[in-house]
């Protein structure tokens, strides 16, 4: 059954859970966005750690700050979204940058200006993974997201 | 990264998203817990839809109602799950009865009286997504659960 795969599964339900924070009159004003984003980064922050806790030991014994960025961007992302991410960069002064072209919570919504006030709430819960794994690896950091052009 | 699975994914967001409908004051009481066992269960049902309507089209044209119930307990079971149900029993008459001995989403929790009291929780979400499914698949349906004993 490969169009019922674990990947599209885990994004229905990300949806509805976007959709859950914003429904039943919460979520309208800026007041209402700021809550449902921090609900949705709290529990990808929750999620995040569970992965991270599921490691197997070697996993964490990261050397240096980039290998752990780097797992992010292979093994993180291939779990979650089934691929890697398109770009690392990074200032050396501890500061990344992940580039995903076609983020997958993104390429699903519709095109227009909607899309662009919508798009925060479909990137809470990533960078909230983000920030859980990271902390879990004994990482402290703050993890923002920025739309800087349309998915294909 | 074995460890990482989707299937681990799905079932940690779950356990978030089972959480957020019981907190911040909501779900308390009686008529709380009906509210969020709503929640979860209007959220499985979208999610079943969002899996049927991605099914190859060959695979919507069942013949026989217990071939689609048949398709819930191998299939759905195998994606979300990871596994197949433990039997399926029906009464010729439209009730089917799937049983999972070792359903991933009690398995995870606690033992004890908690325990009871919060299996509904962890049951409404894929009552949902069962009722969903059908649906799409063009078949009306009531779905209930019920726990007849502990996972071991």
């Amino acid at each position: 059954m490969p169009a019922m795969a674990d990947e599209t599964l885990f994004q229905l339900l990300h949806t509805q859970v976007v959709a859950a924070a914003y429904g039943a009159g919460r979520g309208s004003g800026d007041e209402g966005l700021r809550a449902g984003l921090t609900v949705l980064e709290g529990m990808g922050f929750r999620v995040g750690q569970g992965l991270a806790e599921r490691l197997p030991q070697g996993a964490l014994a990261f050397r240096e700050e980039l290998d752990t960025i780097k797992f992010l961007c292979r093994d993180l992302w291939g779990a979650v979204f089934g691929k890697q991410t398109d770009n690392l960069r990074t200032n050396h002064q501890g500061t990344y940058i992940l580039q995903d072209n076609n983020f997958p919570f993104l390429t699903q919504m519709a095109w227009g200006q909607q899309y662009l006030e919508e798009a925060p709430k479909f990137l809470a819960f990533t960078c909230g993974l983000l920030r859980g794994t990271l902390s879990s690896l004994g990482i402290e950091s703050s993890v923002t997201a920025s739309v800087t052009s349309l998915p294909a």
